[in-house]
């Protein structure tokens, strides 16, 4: 049998700790193609890069990985991919992360991580968005990427899987002999609240950072990420991206 | 009665023709604040800045309006301007546009205009995404407006509204007697595939601008945005951000 083409990208850049993890787990079943961006995409979301043009740049070769850098965003990463760098051969799976920091919930449409994650699934191939609830840079990874393993494991051998698919895997701060396995749900309803204080830059001038907390809607559902992640569960969030909010079309009919 | 709050922002900048179409439709309604990115930031989707300070600046005041520019993306404008400005009052309404080209169909996940109607929607008030199928800078948003302004009034005169509510309105490039007036649909499911041609800077550099075409997945279908703006309507989707692909998890629950 021939060995699965693993895609594999992040929104924290190519240097950062977890993408060395996802690209050790992609190791361990088949040849690796990897484009990161050149620099810290985190909160970058579905972006892409419309202004301004874009560079590749090739970081690391060696048997069976070739690892690149593009200075966009995570989805400008996965388009380069699949659009230019393998526009001849399809991968069997993508991997984005492992993301330092939660993507549950409401976080996913802000992030990059995500961001990249469908935009593979696009191209019709089973996408893997990796997050560890640690936004540190020097996160211990090494329960994220055991589940993220699983998760690959269990794609890569399935008889039949749905098309597309992307699935939003969050795993939490906790050694792995705590971490109690897989849960699939739903995203937890919810969504964040900004406090800016105004702070003054040495020229007097007053600068803001953003930075929110997230409000969560139904705390109590069991069937949620937020509730699988709180209990020490990985949470498995099957992603699509029909933003429609069909119930509400009726109702607006008699409007217009 | 006292006249209604109006929030406005775009991902053009605030500089862009469409915004100004924007501002004067909420001007007719209400008092505006409005708070829009400095320089463009198409295709920003639900970006945040989250490694760098944001900054506000007050660009215009007048009877009625104030206009603030900020150097983030259209969602970091929402945020500041709901979180900070607005801190202790509710905009009744929310406007985002006029966007300089469509955000139909599969568009709407990249769309900064969009990005950031959605998030004016988590506030709870009504939010409207406003595109013209013109992604000249000069284009005649004369249509879009007189389009515009029906949806807003529609809105603010409306006895009960889903909440939250998000619509995202697209408006063909035609003269306005030949639209056809406004179709309440869904979002066609659709994809881009780019076209990466390489290019040589005068370094000899390569470089590469992202430019793609979006495939339609179902042409034939009469109750989408792409068949309503092909056939001369302008085109309401009302949007939510539920992610969740519900149908995929009882099968994925036996995979885990």
């Amino acid at each position: 049998m021939k060995k699965p083409l693993i895609f594999v990208t992040n929104d924290d850049g190519v240097g950062a700790r977890g993408f060395q993890y996802a690209l050790s787990i992609a190791r361990k079943f088949g040849e690796v193609v990897a484009v990161a961006p050149e620099r810290t995409q985190s909160g970058m979301s579905h972006a892409i890069t419309m202004s301004s043009p874009l560079h590749l740049r090739r970081v690391r070769q060696e048997e069976g990985m070739v690892v690149y850098a593009c200075d966009g965003t995570p989805v400008d990463c996965v388009k380069m991919a699949f659009d230019y760098l393998l526009a001849d051969r399809r991968p069997d799976l993508s991997i984005s992360g492992i993301n330092h920091g939660s993507n549950s919930s409401v976080c996913v449409i802000y992030s990059g991580t995500m961001g990249a994650a469908v935009e593979a699934s696009f191209y019709n191939i089973p996408s893997v968005g990796l997050s560890l609830l640690d936004h540190n840079f020097d996160a211990d990874c090494t329960a994220a990427a055991h589940f993220g393993e699983i998760v690959v494991r269990s794609l890569l051998h399935a008889e039949r899987l749905p098309s597309p698919l992307c699935l939003n895997v969050n795993i939490p701060m906790l050694p792995l002999e705590q971490l109690r396995g897989v849960k699939v749900c739903r995203q937890a309803k919810a969504y964040f609240r900004e406090n800016f204080h105004p702070r003054l830059d040495p020229s007097g001038r007053e600068y803001f950072w953003l930075t929110g907390d997230m409000i969560n809607l139904e705390p109590t559902a069991t069937d949620t990420d937020e509730w699988a992640l709180d209990h020490g569960y990985v949470s498995v969030v099957p992603v699509q991206v029909d933003l429609t909010a069909h119930r509400q079309i009726d109702s607006l009919k008699k409007l217009f």
